[in-house]
């Protein structure tokens, strides 16, 4: 099982940490962002993924892009150790924390994005680094929100073992990390990422634990 | 069964297509996100979904936020008229198709993030359409390819019956066609629209005959 990948990418780093819950073996492809333009944007990548985009997972019986169907595809294929709960409303619980980070939150400060702002629009460092702290606390204040008033919240974002949604949590706190945003109005987000620290799976898949890390 | 929706909300037109291709009654309880600073963003929304984002839906057993979670909810509480394949590379297929435009395409171009671009950035209006079209562009080209490229491609985005893909094309090809946005470089995803809007369950879901429209 392949998984192409970059050490950074936040996606990539969702799906290293499911795999690693899950206990799958995979060989990391690395696929550089910023070399040529974007290697993710040639041809050889783009005939494994026609969009142009990580991460992808190739099991030898699909290629897969978009890091939520790849695992959900992981959770459905490889069914031990599950990352969504049993039941369907526990599932679309999971499911809405997952997107909370990855439909809400982490587009709005992906790379193409910020290249967009001081590129195309002239966009000071101070405006970009602005921009990047607004879309990152609004999100992270709905996710909060989601995860306090809940019952359902346990030690990680639904119950006590980790699911799809820690798969996204701990990489949105990395980058808000990265780009020192303050994170204290987040408590319970900033505990149970203090609970996915703890596990091997979590650290194995950081992108400084990368063979591609720079 | 209460879908609370916008009538030009991409992510709840979502929504109101997958409840009629289900066959499924509901009853639309309108939020303005223009009205009070964003009805959305108030107590009374907030107490069904604390994110403070559309659509939510409160079938009377859980309240769900996230088009794509409350469609996957919907498929596995109400199974008959299915909106994922059978099979879990085709399922999988469809997620990425569907997060290529909820994901990658749709939430750049959100009324919240137009409002930053002309509000915080004081970027003018010609650059603000530019910006849409850029990210629609981008968006568009991406799910072309993954669609054009795959013998999987059919009637619609993956078969002859529409899906959770489906779902997601039309909303974005209507926000693309608002914004004067040129389609011919994508003749796949309008002949699959065009499919799409011969169904009677994809025109009752359409903004112009929802009862809040403007």
């Amino acid at each position: 099982m392949k998984l192409y990948t970059y050490f950074r990418s936040s996606a990539a780093y969702r799906v290293r940490i499911a795999l690693n819950l899950k206990g799958l073996d995979y060989e990391a492809v690395p696929v550089h962002l910023l070399r040529d333009g974007g290697e993710q944007l040639q041809p050889a990548y783009r005939a494994v993924n026609p969009a142009g985009l990580l991460p992808a997972l190739d099991d030898g019986a699909a290629a897969i892009g978009q890091s939520l169907a790849i695992i959900e595809y992981l959770d459905e294929t490889r069914p031990q150790l599950p990352l969504l709960p049993a039941d369907a409303a526990g599932r679309a619980r999971v499911r809405a924390l997952a997107l909370t980070v990855a439909a809400d939150t982490h587009p709005l400060g992906n790379l193409r994005v910020l290249k967009y702002l001081t590129g195309e629009l002239k966009i000071s460092e101070e405006m970009k680094l602005g921009w990047q702290h607004h879309w990152m606390a609004t999100g992270l204040a709905a996710l909060e929100r989601l995860l306090a008033d809940d019952a359902r919240t346990g030690r990680f974002c639904h119950g006590d073992t980790p699911t799809l949604a820690d798969c996204c949590l701990v990489p949105q706190v990395f980058n808000a990390q990265r780009f020192q945003l303050d994170l204290s109005p987040y408590p319970t987000i900033m505990r149970i990422h203090g609970a996915c620290a703890e596990l091997p799976a979590f650290q194995q898949a950081h992108p400084a634990q990368q063979a591609d890390a720079e």
